[in-house]
């Protein structure tokens, strides 16, 4: 048996592969088998990490599983998906039984938070890279796309905004810095919380959703023009967490949270009248701006007048390194 | 505008990502949705394939397109599912558009053939890998697992084996040939056809099934192990194809089929009273041994005597490359 049989056997056995609801054969045949309640879709999603461009070559293994799945369940959190299963694909140089225990620990940490079971995939040899597929449940028709947003709705965002852009220069070890502020930036980098309670909550509710990954305004951009609407935002109302304050001025803070990406919050646009409901709940919802005929992303300062968009911030690393 | 945003464009807009029947909502938005009828399963196979380690990094792209999306959609003929979607995470070192159309057409017209659409995927720079994962759907309870075999059961294959690992030094070019043994072995290398129409049959008839990627008498340990039996290969009667036979030696060909990998038959077990009705419409299927009580993969010559099963030939660039 070679090594990469080896590692396959390792998943295998590893606690995320335990089934969950909707898996109705896990890994280790030619392939699995996932089973829907009655008037349920299927949503699907696969994101692929490679070395050297969307993570440092020498990234800690288990911060690095963890971040894998979380950005990927992300993608089901923003169609109002229930986690089912994930398929891993994980290209490595060599078996390094270190690197795997602590990648795997991480992965199987996130996929129990998430409830989401690992049931197949591949192990081959190359050049460090993860491919991830994952799927989750939606009831038919209730699926969060970018395409229902319409005039009138308020634009709202999961949570603080640019941390994800914040942590980088700390990722990449361009600045050095301890302390809590750094600390809160890196947990925000490396183990994203996916929205998944938020966006099966939004579920009926919202007109439109997706998850921030590109930065604010790229990612809003997608919904005008899937909606073909004309988002506006005030850039006075983006909320900013106390780490990202602390640490950067606030005209570094404010691009961050605009353009950084890798913040896996969700966007959305919602009626007027969903607005308290959704409060109750989530709380740390902010209400950023609003959709109104027309096309494309505007900026508006607190008194109301248009700002050109921030030149693009880090980007090696973040998910906009393609 | 980036460059891989104008891949993920060119591969959105291409013929490959029609929605076919089960495909809700196709490529464009955070995730894909698919639709079951009732009482059916989604099955779901995730493989990679690396350049320099499953290909030669000079691989045509057509073929090279076409080629990945037969071997993933093997999986689900071994299944006995029927395909609907495939998503493609397509890891670049540089956005070319020669090689892009040559790989998306030999993909699409795979795609064509078996009746897959592409969903969605993820398309990233680095060193050059695919990753696919393929939807189909089989109904509750008829999937062809690799567990059910039963002593007295026939072993039977799909049609001719060892065509994969003949065309290797081809491949390889380590044998310079011309002619038309050698188009047909790189034609079933590069184009293998998915057995589908094949495995959707043996559904409610086969015991066990699989298809062949890793070699014959290896993938036979997969159903020996996973059912609790034995399987007695005669190595006689293994079906090879007049291009093998004739460009080869008696023993290399013989070898190719029993531990060659790459061939995407089926190979299958079945009790003797369905036999009649898989050969009337399947002239080309084969039995080639039978299941006995025990553990383990047997090799007989024709006067019934046990065989040491061959060393592995060629290994470089076929499916057991890690």
């Amino acid at each position: 048996m070679g090594e990469f049989e080896l590692i396959r056997r390792f998943f295998a056995s590893a606690a995320c592969a335990a089934g969950g609801e909707g898996i109705a054969l896990g890994i280790g045949d030619d392939c699995a088998l996932l089973q829907l309640p009655a008037g349920e879709q299927l949503a699907v999603s696969t994101d692929t990490l490679v070395a050297g461009v969307h993570f440092p070559d020498d990234a800690d293994p288990f911060l690095l599983g963890h971040r894998a799945l979380a950005v990927s369940a992300s993608d089901l959190a923003a169609m109002g998906g229930k986690p089912i299963a994930f398929t891993l694909a994980l290209t490595l140089p060599a078996a390094r039984a270190d690197w795997l225990d602590g990648f795997a620990r991480g992965l199987c940490a996130m996929a129990s938070g998430c409830g989401i079971g690992l049931v197949g995939g591949d192990t081959t040899r190359g050049p460090l890279s993860l491919t991830l597929t994952v799927f989750g449940r939606v009831p038919v028709g209730q699926a969060l796309t970018r395409a229902g947003a319409r005039p009138g709705d308020l634009l709202c965002v999961g949570g603080s905004l640019g941390d994800g852009g914040g942590a980088l220069p700390l990722v990449l070890g361009e600045l050095k810095h301890n302390g809590p502020e750094a600390d809160y930036l890196l947990q925000r980098y490396w183990a994203p919380q996916p929205q998944l309670a938020l966006g099966q909550a939004l579920r009926g509710r919202a007109t439109a959703a997706l998850d921030i990954s590109d930065g604010l305004l790229a990612d809003c951009g997608h919904i005008a023009a899937a909606s073909g609407v004309a988002l506006w935002v005030d850039a006075d109302k983006l909320p900013l967490s106390a780490a990202l304050e602390g640490l950067f001025s606030s005209e570094f803070a404010r691009n961050c949270a605009l353009s950084g990406g890798d913040d896996y919050r969700l966007a959305f646009t919602l009626p007027a009248s969903e607005l308290a409901a959704i409060l109750a709940d989530w709380p740390e919802v902010a209400v950023i701006g609003r959709v109104e005929v027309g096309q494309g992303v505007h900026l508006l300062d607190a008194a109301g007048i248009e700002l050109q968009p921030p030149a693009l911030g880090y980007q090696h690393f973040g998910s906009q390194g393609d």
